[in-house]
């Protein structure tokens, strides 16, 4: 295994101790990123000599002050960059270069990341204009939307971590098509600024990396808490409960499976698991979801369809004329049913270390034209709880499938902790058996 | 009355019927900018060279096919403009100029709307570096904040409108204590892309008007509906609720008595008055308010902290490193809360055409150290409720006192019909009668 599909975990404990350098790190990802970008197709954009020089300068400074050690970012591109173009796979945008950074980037550039490229995404992480990304596991089959570039950037080892954004769910289901971990933090707990809106009660940041480890190490640069590692719970005192969710016919026989397999792995190592079904209260939580992105989505595309409306396609004029007839009382509605499904959900799931759930019905779908279903990730959106996907199985075809493990809002770390475990729980061999069992 | 200080809706007319020009009012903004700027202070920075030149060049084209008719407007220093330095009173700043507009700004444009310079500003929109700004009214007393610059400029006739923006009472306050109109819209209704974020589930676009048809006016421009007339309701057929809040006697004498005193001339015109005490579940909703703000402003300063840490005062370290010790489960609570009040407000205003409450305790305290109190805001912007503020009455010293509308969530069109009726109801001679009586 290169260094460039190793974890981000391990090469900065590796330049922090001076056995490695920011420089070496960057050139196996360019090297990687020369060999495969032109099939994977995951970069919208790139500058690898600004990297490399600002590589090589954190090499001549002290790269151990610096929590990430020069870790080579992929940035999706609804992000602002001020070193790279940010164009929401929007002919409006072509060529727009803002000179201010997202949140997200100054703080993850604070903690020693270098930002080597803006990575492809549906057109404003909405609808209609696709990534061109293949999945890099299999080019015929979708990588999955809209975080496409950062899913296949990472599971192919371009970079270690990549930023992505979820509305419905764009950072889980690529995640998880692409065989790689992935978190959404809780709504709110990380700032948004400068990422481009869609609905604000939903938009959420979140990241792509190779291990839960990973994933915690970022959280840690984005977060005001000081960094901390994952508590390591002992398996023999962990309850997890199975959620199926209101829609469980939405995966697939083999996914269903897999889920029942990967319990019954858990409950071998001595996880205590039980099944949480949904109260009543939860039925039409996904139209409450689609009736919140869709409205607030009215007023985040307004300036656009204002000002360059030849340019904005069928799909977002339709949003914000409303096509659907969404009324006020519509918009009400989901709001106050998503928020008293919060506070139930808080209290259903603080009986579990962790909830496990499906990321997605099934393998990724053949072709590109196809994004996949975000059924199983937009309730937990709405919900604002933190998700955490692991790929734990595989489908019919070979291509990977991810599990979720969510909790209450705010149990972000419990959550990795606990996602760390399923992660373990499932050894590599054992994944690729967990089909269609 | 000088054209600068009359309305925008007339200024238009004269406008797309040929009787003025966009170059004269601009002209005739600037004039009352030059002569009173040096002791308002309303002003963070002016582009009048280019604000003219776009005027004349709508002039040859023509104006008349742009609903705001070239309009001069003040854009709070928090909000983002391409033309104009955007510095949110901070020293992190200075000098910055954006290279993208804000939602809200390029949505004005569209309509015609031309920027003219951006208003000072409490630091961030949020503590401790107050605007310089003075009240135009009484150069001893404050404008109130956090949109100093904007309610002082659009009291003092610099502009017809100017935006602003609401966390707590950052709109609705400045506009009673200058004695104007302003708008807090329903939350989430209006693109908040590019204004700096400080508690994303309060934070709020707002602007100032010297009357409610011109609130509608802008509030036409900025939402995917289509241009309305504000309805004319017979105050006969109006029923309207007083509510005191929770917090009564935060409100001094006289403010108290007015309220009394402007539901009894309501009553005069034939409206249905009654007293809407909330239910028990809204005590503490102010602390609810705090908690909300004080936890997500946490993440919203983590940036500046980690980046420009000895440019940030201690009030955002302080914020950031949460000295208050608000633990998620308060978070959690507030929301909870907050969500649940939303939802029984709703319900409880839908028995009236709109509810009448305090905009602030009294008149614009002395000197400039002190914005006043958002008591009698924090709790509507929470609620994501539309609040309209018209001046009604005075205080003792003579300093005007306005008055909030407000209905439940997206009422906001019903909630400016009423306001227009308040307005009307008292007559100039009787505001000032309205005094401590």
């Amino acid at each position: 295994m290169t260094q460039a599909i190793g974890t981000a975990t391990d090469t900065i404990a590796a330049i922090h101790a001076g056995t490695s350098t920011v420089e070496a790190w960057h050139t196996s990802c360019f090297d990687r990123i020369t060999k495969r970008e032109p099939e994977v197709r995951a970069w919208a954009s790139l500058r690898q000599e600004g990297a490399l020089c600002e590589a090589r300068a954190l090499d001549r400074a002290n790269p151990s002050t610096k929590p990430l050690a020069g870790m080579p970012l992929g940035v999706k591109d609804v992000i602002l960059t001020r070193d790279l173009p940010t164009e929401y796979n929007s002919p409006i945008y072509q060529g727009f270069v803002p000179n201010m950074d997202a949140a997200c980037v100054a703080l993850l550039r604070a903690a020693g990341a270098i930002p080597i490229g803006k990575t492809e995404t549906v057109e404003f992480a909405a609808a209609v204009r696709l990534a061109p990304t293949h999945n890099p596991l299999n080019l015929a089959h979708t990588p999955g939307g809209s975080s496409s570039g950062s899913a296949a950037a990472v599971a192919d080892g371009h970079v270690p971590v990549a930023l992505g954004t979820q509305t419905g769910g764009s950072v889980i289901r690529p995640a998880s098509f692409c065989g790689i971990c992935a978190i959404k933090p809780t709504w709110s707990r990380i700032s948004r600024e400068g990422i481009k809106m869609y609905a604000p009660s939903l938009d959420t940041l979140g990241w792509f990396a190779r291990s839960v480890d990973d994933l915690s190490l970022v959280y840690d640069s984005l977060v005001p808490d000081p960094a901390l590692p994952l508590d390591a719970p002992e398996p023999g005192q962990l309850r997890i409960a199975i959620c199926h969710t209101p829609f469980p016919d939405c995966a697939d026989l083999a996914t269903r499976r897999g889920l029942a397999r990967v319990g019954a792995l858990l409950e071998a190592c001595g996880v205590s698991v039980s099944t949480l079904d949904l109260p009543p209260e939860f039925d039409g939580i996904d139209d409450s979801a689609r009736v919140v992105m869709r409205a607030e989505g009215r007023a985040a595309f307004l300036p656009e369809y204002r000002t360059d409306y030849a340019d904005l396609n069928d799909h977002f004029r339709a949003l914000v004329e409303n096509v659907e007839g969404i009324g006020d009382d519509d918009l009400r509605r989901a709001y106050d049913h998503a928020a008293q499904c919060r506070a139930r959900f808080d209290m259903i799931a603080s009986d579990y270390d962790a909830v496990l759930t499906y990321s997605v019905p099934g393998e990724a779908p053949r072709g590109l034209s196809n994004n996949g279903s975000a059924a199983f990730n937009s309730l937990w959106t709405l919900l604002h709880v933190p998700c955490v996907t692991v790929p734990v199985m595989q489908g019919t075809s070979g291509l990977p499938v991810g599990l979720t493990v969510t909790g209450p809002r705010f149990a972000d770390r419990a959550v990795m902790a606990v996602a760390r475990v399923v992660h373990a729980a499932v050894a590599a061999e054992e994944r690729e058996a967990i089909v269609a069992l």
